[in-house]
């Protein structure tokens, strides 16, 4: 069996259920391979039961099966398809399928399916649906070696535009032609950009999540630049903040940047150190709260996974509840911001490699995907 | 008061709730004009009380507040933001505001809410929580002028677009290489594209949803090559689908594109002498069938809103609830596929412009706003 659907498997055994019904675009691409065009609309559906997977989705996406391997590699798995109809729409197929296995408890992904989908199924499948939270996000939380390298290739493109790209940087440019140079640059490789880039100038770059496409920003001389942006390559993504300074900087600046930069290079050190990802965010909170300015703040979480989806699990917040596990990739990013003046934020992506104490503060434990330098 | 806001205000109190929840990223930024970066992540929500509007998000945007009109022009309404904090999360502020208001019946947005969300108000609120469905995306069907001029403009753009592509259509360009100058071309213009376009070529094309990016298709000599792209302008979306052939075609095509053709122009002549968008796509479908190869498929409906989202309502499918109102702008787009061997698709924005009966057949009921020839 393929050890994705495996630990699915293993999962509805364990929970008592009699199968998990799948409707998030990322999950069902992870477990059966099955990708449409869309990813925030409902265009397929996932069932894995004790006895077999399916995959229900239109007319539009009948061709795609049996699933075509892709380049994002060989994560595909043995599944019917279903097709969807308007004489025979996924209530039927369900109704089907669920008096076929004799179902009786129905898992559900609690913190996708909305409240309508809910409903209608409550009314209709005469089973018991039982809320499921975040598993498939769980499992993706932990990568394999081939999402890993995935990943790491995602950095180093995102490496080399940095690198391009700040040999162009000069007075005069808007924040919005630096971003799409940055795009440009990534899209004519053949990758795909993680997110709209983010380039931020002076007082904009103290807006954490700045709009660079509704901005008008533009470097000036003396002007600090942020550069917030990611790759994805064969469906993985990389994310890395960077900042860029036009010319001399004042001594408050340079004082904050190194706080900043050791906080984060501290924090990526003693990762391993911790259990909980709360426990990370806290350290590096107080770390950089060594840059004692009243009016300096950091209201964002210190990281976040980095996977299919750009921000996913697990967490690095004081809330979190995410363990550390091997396999992990996420971003350690701080940020110092004076509101109205200007912020900062550096980046990167790591990946947890050991968590053998034996090994503490080697860099086998943990690995920074993103090689730019700080 | 602002008009749009007015609309929720009427909708609150012709349905006996107390206030309505919007989480939905449209929605907000369709009614409060706040809109953050990542559409399909909660970063933000907005509760509209018979006393006040209110937006949550978080520190990451407090400095876009107030409002700063964007290039989307006057759509802001003057709203309460509160800062959620992990100190002040949104549990807190509501059951501040619910308090405060003495709310007893608060609405949500049925088709938008996830389940474990409403697990967690029903939980925490203590007040009856009233399911209502599809509120504003209803209200978002209806276009006013100023959003219908946007769409046309997006129109345009995609029709120049368009006729500059077509001149560079030849043999031995692969699809991607085509979606990606077309991309480039709507980008360079300091517009967004609605979705990623799909060039299919030939046996691709019989795909409705062919996925281009990951696709190594190629234009040959004699090729027909399917172009499904849209222009976003200032946030509204355009949607135009037209058919190239390169070099000469057996007369088998030919009669297809012909059959389709007047089956999709006719469709848009008739739209107005229907009530419901379901007549629509079986009068479209019924017109299509007239080509009647025995292999040759139309899986997929008629048409779709378009708007701030290049999908929305109203449906114009076999199952669609929709009735036709002035100001709605939706697509018409049949088509006639033959799997594992071609697809044709002829797809318009229109905007309906009135149902007077005396105008039938008149060009000012209904306005075709992508210009591009057949």
């Amino acid at each position: 069996m393929q050890p994705r659907i495996k630990k699915i498997h293993d999962y509805v055994s364990v929970n008592s259920i009699d199968a998990f019904f799948i409707t998030n675009f990322y999950n069902i691409f992870y477990f059966t391979g099955f990708r449409t065009l869309v990813p925030h609309e409902r265009e397929a559906y996932a069932l894995v039961t004790k006895k077999s997977v399916y995959v229900f989705s239109d007319g539009r996406y009948e061709r795609h099966t049996p699933f075509i391997p892709s380049r994002e590699g060989n994560v595909g798995c043995v599944f019917e398809f279903k097709l969807l109809s308007p004489e025979k729409g996924l209530m039927k197929h369900l109704q089907e399928i669920i008096s076929e296995e004799k179902m009786v408890r129905l898992g559900f992904e609690s913190e996708d399916l909305k409240w309508s989908e809910y409903n209608t199924f409550q009314k209709t499948l005469g089973v018991e649906l039982i809320p499921q939270d975040r598993v498939g996000v769980k499992i993706r939380a932990v990568k394999d070696e081939r999402e890993i390298t995935k990943i790491q290739k995602a950095c180093e493109i995102g490496d080399q535009c940095l690198h391009d790209i700040s040999k162009t940087l000069r007075e005069g440019l808007f924040e919005k032609e630096i971003a799409w140079n940055i795009e440009k640059r990534i899209r004519d490789k053949g990758c795909e950009i993680a997110f709209d880039p983010i380039v931020a100038v002076d007082a904009n770059s103290a807006v954490p999540h700045y709009d660079t496409k509704n901005g008008n920003g533009r470097v000036k001389r003396g002007s600090l630049v942020l550069i917030d942006m990611g790759v994805r390559y064969e469906g993985y993504n990389s994310d890395i903040t960077r900042m860029f300074f036009v010319g001399k900087q004042t001594n408050e600046v340079l004082q904050a940047y190194e706080t900043l930069k050791t906080a984060q290079e501290k924090t990526i050190n003693q990762l391993t150190h911790f259990k909980k990802y709360s426990e990370v965010d806290l350290f590096c909170r107080k770390e950089v709260s060594r840059y004692t300015l009243p009016d300096s703040t950091y209201p964002h979480s210190t990281g976040h996974g980095v996977g299919l989806k750009v921000h996913e699990n697990p967490k690095v917040s004081g809330t979190s509840e995410d363990m550390i596990h091997v396999g992990n990739v996420i971003t350690i990013e701080p940020g110092i911001y004076i509101p109205g003046k200007r912020g900062m934020r550096i980046e990167d992506t790591v990946v947890i490699d050991s968590l053998d104490p034996r090994l503490r503060g080697d860099d086998k434990q943990v690995k920074v995907l993103t090689a730019f330098p700080h």
